[in-house]
């Protein structure tokens, strides 16, 4: 798919899934887009784990109320540092690296026609990063920030509304 | 371009730049990609300065000592809220949408030909977001995090390695 067609059909799919599975080739070509992101000081700090064994994926959708994730067929967990370690003076990354890497997979997900959406406060809130995370083995240093649901949508779902360019957008100064 | 190509092709250029303009209508096509992305509770927090006024270029580029800085024809900044409002819960994505938006515009940069890379830590060191803020004309409720420089490459830039998908990426289990 062209870049910008996929730019713009990307948009966050919450609704069902059909039972057509999404097979390995797909979801590594997904997780190579993610590789291929730009990380701080291309520390390449983020982790993936790439889920599609059926219990593990009942187990994780059976904590949340969304068909997408009660129904996906593979569902790909960001991962990152727990106490992420500067990289430039004082700074890290580590947020900027593993959001790059999800709008790569997302894109590469759209092109694919897959549907998708960017589950991320849900795992903040419960304990639920920690939940999952002992789920796939995740280290205790390092914690489940992002999970994207992956399947072929089994209807179109809705899309947002977005500001117009003028209410975000400017040339040379902020508001003008 | 084809999406999986402009992936692949994306790195962080940092070397000079032809002295070939850039057009409004490729800066907004660029911007519009990051005004595509998605924002947690689709709350849409990022703002957009595009910078091509001549002396404004210079002013930021006299700051930076990376010929893609001080040879940019545009520059597309970066703002967020300096004290985000949560929008889930007590959570704020705002980093997370800012660098969804980010890769956007990497991609779209460079589908459009040009080169550019992601200039963040450098803006919090030495108050220069404050100080290019000002030349923006940034609210103080507002920080300046990210920019990203745009021209056509004068020459085929070092790309840097990366660690191979096995090193990053499992299926099912973290490591296996």
């Amino acid at each position: 798919m062209e870049l910008f067609k996929a730019i713009e059909a990307r948009h966050s799919y919450r609704g069902a899934y059909t039972e057509e599975a999404v097979p390995r080739s797909d979801l590594e070509r997904i997780v190579a887009a993610g590789l291929a992101a730009p990380s701080g000081c291309n520390a390449q700090t983020t982790r993936f784990v790439i889920v599609d064994d059926p219990e593990i994926l009942a187990a994780i959708g059976n904590l949340h109320t969304m068909p997408a994730m009660q129904q996906a067929k593979a569902m790909i967990c960001v991962i990152t540092d727990r106490e992420p370690e500067p990289v430039y003076q004082d700074m890290s990354f580590q947020v900027e690296d593993c959001s790059a890497a999800t709008q790569n997979m997302l894109l590469a997900i759209t092109a694919l026609g897959y549907g998708s959406v960017w589950i991320d406060g849900w795992l903040r809130a419960e304990n639920r990063a920690e939940t999952i995370g002992d789920m796939l083995g995740v280290p205790s240093d390092k914690i489940l920030r992002i999970i994207l649901p992956v399947g072929v949508p089994a209807a179109e779902g809705p899309r947002r509304d977005k500001l117009p360019f003028v209410k975000r957008a400017w040339f040379n100064a902020f508001g003008a």
